[in-house]
């Protein structure tokens, strides 16, 4: 299967663009990115190890290169792209929030930017693959979720039918979760030292994630506060829930069972263990009355372009993890 | 007057003698370490520019040359030397945790150690001045509170008289909190890129906090659980609180209005901003009914040997900030 | 003496903002900062406890407020403002690198930009004390060295009279050198976890740093390879000087014998001991033929406004080390 | 062929493991380690997932179930159980410094120890493909080179036909390169915010590095001084060497031309374009008289368990890079 990947020089892209370098199955044809078109993908990127030349963001170019695309653009860029290479008849992997949220209403609420047209919103398979199955046969367009939203949905999905009010987060992520272009916030001589809330209450990742809880059939609210951490990789949820640890162990344990990627431990899980992976862990512990749940993953991948790999596999009757890497790096 | 540290080669240590260097009442007269004794300290702690030579932490060497003394010496070992310096009339404050916990009982379920003698122990005053005041005139023994202790009862206090049932806080500490030994939880290659959950619901700090809010009449159950977070300085807390943002926000203002070394903000609050200062900010965000409060501080100043100093500050008449540094690195 | 910082939102400006906050003779009395004008110096950097206004950088305001102005602005914006304050009877201390270069045609080679009025170019001081002595009584403008000059030139000099054909350089910064605006080269994601050689062999400090030399005699030539490291601040040199060990530390010795900031040692030394103090430690390792020297600073105090208010205080007849920090921030 | 790993706990050790795991024609079938056995290690490294249960390091067990092992062990202890693993049969791949150096006199002045027995010390092949190319069929131990020897061998090896007095080296390395026992040089707290030289001029690497050179006929003298750096991973050379740019560029050029896993650029390398990865990046820059020339791997891959693959690659007949990461993770 020929893939190509546009916007290839974010860390989303490149890291698309480094799976599929070294996929058994997939082969990458195509690498576009707007304002380095022309460059070789090495010399922006050195540590990828290919002779691939960038292109511009062009339809007609992915067409005749690419059976499959994923979309590493800045969020709303998708959209009228991937509608295009639609119509040419290739499948679309947008990594970006243009088709997460079905809701035109929500979508506006959540991402401040009107949604694309109703009929692809519709048409957009949302693919957890742990949570909403495989994407079907015949998809033409798959939502990938967002890295917080990712980590929100796999810790908070077990809970749907518990009898809880409110679930409490706090999360962290990398700095690599703020894409490449340079802002204050990323600035290496602030971001070392320090640890900071942002967005507390009100992250736009919440739209999806209770569109998701909500499909579950899930009552509870979500008070989720997420703070910079000064890593380049990495989300790191901890949830409290007020509910039997022994209980909450089970729940997890059975929800995840057979989900390959997936581990469920007593105790705390170190985020370590999933960086440079597509795996992610779930640890539980508590007592009778209180408890907390850790949920870690790497944005990059399961959080970002893993989790797109491991959504085409599925669509193209590959094994799930096929070409994902499983064992982290450490240190 | 004079002031002596014993133990000053670990982080508690060297920066009570590094504020001690440069503060304008308070002379360094002796500096004390156990293996490193007959080593000048600049030679073990090059960043400290002093001809001071340490000395095996015997008391009557601390008798002989100050009046006051700091002790930053392993948890355990404090109780008989305090025992001793104070028959020999010097004042002791203490950085470790031996007579933080008034109840022998409750000391030993939270560190695992027996108290020492109980009259020493009713003697000791629980210094942390914002909640406590200053140190009674004639106090001999000031226990200082543990860094996460010092946050969480900021944090913690103005809520007292609220009708909650439970606060959940999560926290983070930099690798510094965990002293200058070297161990697994401390190696620079899985510390600076992990970030790991620890003693989730049974820090030990909680039996002090538990302590201080008993006597201010709070109620409401505490679920703390703090992590390990790639920082070399730092405490960090969110703390989930069911109460509207506005009404906690009043709260907190009041609570440490004229404090010199706090301040209250609406809005998240940057860990950077209080790096190398004895200050502590609190931030508060959220709505009508889900709210969320901020703890930032320094972890070896007012979360160590800043808020020392600021007892001894206060126990010799001194003002309350002397010799304390006010402004943050940075970055 | 009322001292005004421009450009007081930077690293340099907040760094010389913060130094004249706790100085006990120099008094903070305006800040200014192009587009954040009319905040509070607190709202964009909190961890400045003052309630200081920023302003626009105005000279009239300055004349008005202050006795002696820190210029803290981006390369080329200072001589303009200079001269103006000048003009109005005010000292400026300028951490830019307008005036450092006394030959237009030098400074146009190194800098890129025409140099300022030759008349005012004569007049600055070029203030590095250890090497040049105080600035003259009548001073009216200080040209402060850069970063890696200062360390460079600090660590040449010495070597002036030797016969060397050759120094090698490898020297190392962190990413506050680069100054507080977003850019590729100081994004988190990718400073963390890298380590970059740049501009090597043609750094534009070596103009500055072959100006000292030559007016001290040397005739060696000076190859010099800076590299980004993962560090917030400091400065890091590693000389490969091919002369006996010992005579080398003989000849470092004696040079800074008696400079009250300055520490010369036998063997490496540790760059964490100088960070958040204005000393600059030296060390000398090697054999009968080949040796190494180390210096080490911090950039933002040695490097910068530490030495800013270094050479402010010889003006002013205070004592050289007065309000500068000499213990460093452990960890 | 079924592979072992003995000390599968270290980093060295879980790198090769982590290798192995994903091997397409390698598999690992068993791991060692002193302390842990009887632990599964996924419960002792988390990042790697696989059931098989850490055993104590003895030869029978690899006999039974290996072809070949690789011996991730502290320095001096792989001598006698590589000298037993090949009287079973077995081939040995040594990660340790044991066997690297030929000469045992030279062995002892480096390494402080006694060397092996001198028939197993003459048998052993230093692994080095790129420079030794690949081991005789027949071979039954290779000593495999030190991070810092393979970084050195590649840079200095193609200088050495030239008119060159002294190569002068500025080095860097990750704390993973200390290993993982805890020690005060990798306490994260001092690592994380500092850089220091150590062992300056006198590294133990040099003895391998010598040795090869001299094979090679090279004259010139080698001054290497190696820094701590605040990262975890990486090896970064700086070289001086007197010699035309463009030069030295086709030097390097040719020398690495068809080496699979090397790169040589004009120009800066970054050492972030290694990190996971078992490639070498060379870069070189300079003018007609003065160049320097940059060299950049990961030590715990090209500098440690990925050369060791690739060399046992090569013995077993299989592509050099099977089962070797080509691409960097980025960030």
């Amino acid at each position: 299967v020929r893939v190509g990947v546009a916007g290839a020089n974010g860390f989303m892209g490149a890291e698309a663009a480094r799976l599929l370098l070294s996929h058994p199955h997939f082969e990458l044809t195509l690498v576009s990115a707007g304002e380095s078109a022309g460059k070789k993908l090495r010399d922006v990127r050195p540590g990828l190890d290919t002779d691939l030349v960038l292109q511009p963001t062009d339809p007609s170019l992915f067409e005749r290169h690419c059976d499959a695309v994923i979309l590493a653009l800045p969020h709303g860029a998708s959209a009228p792209i991937a509608e295009d290479l639609i119509k040419r008849g290739r499948v679309v992997l947008d990594l970006g929030s243009d088709f997460r949220i079905k809701d035109p209403e929500e979508s506006f609420r959540w991402y401040g930017r009107h949604a694309p047209r109703r009929r692809l919103l519709e048409e957009a398979w949302y693919g957890l693959p742990e949570l909403t199955g495989p994407p079907p046969e015949a998809s033409r367009l798959i939502a990938n979720p967002g890295c917080f939203a990712t980590a929100l949905c796999l810790g908070l999905a077990p809970l749907a039918g518990q009898p809880l009010d409110k679930v409490r987060v706090s999360g962290i992520t990398g700095s690599s979760g703020s894409g490449v272009s340079p802002a204050p916030g990323v600035h290496h001589s602030t971001r070392a030292t320090s640890f900071v809330p942002y967005k507390p209450l009100e992250h736009q990742h919440l739209g999806e994630v209770l569109q998701l809880l909500k499909g579950k059939g899930a009552s509870f609210e979500v008070d989720f506060v997420p703070h910079s951490a000064p890593l380049t990789r990495g989300i790191f949820l901890t949830l409290f829930v007020d509910m039997p640890a022994d209980d909450l162990y089970g729940l997890y344990f059975s929800a995840y069972e057979g989900a390959e990627m997936m581990r469920v431990t007593q105790g705390p899980v170190p985020l370590g263990a999933v960086i440079g992976t597509n795996r992610t862990l779930i640890g539980v512990s508590g007592t009778q009355s209180s408890s907390v749940v850790f949920v870690a993953l790497d944005n990059l991948l399961k959080g970002g372009s893993g989790q797109g790999i491991q959504n085409l596999n599925l669509l193209f009757g590959r094994p799930e993890t096929e070409g994902l890497p499983l064992h982290a790096l450490w240190p």
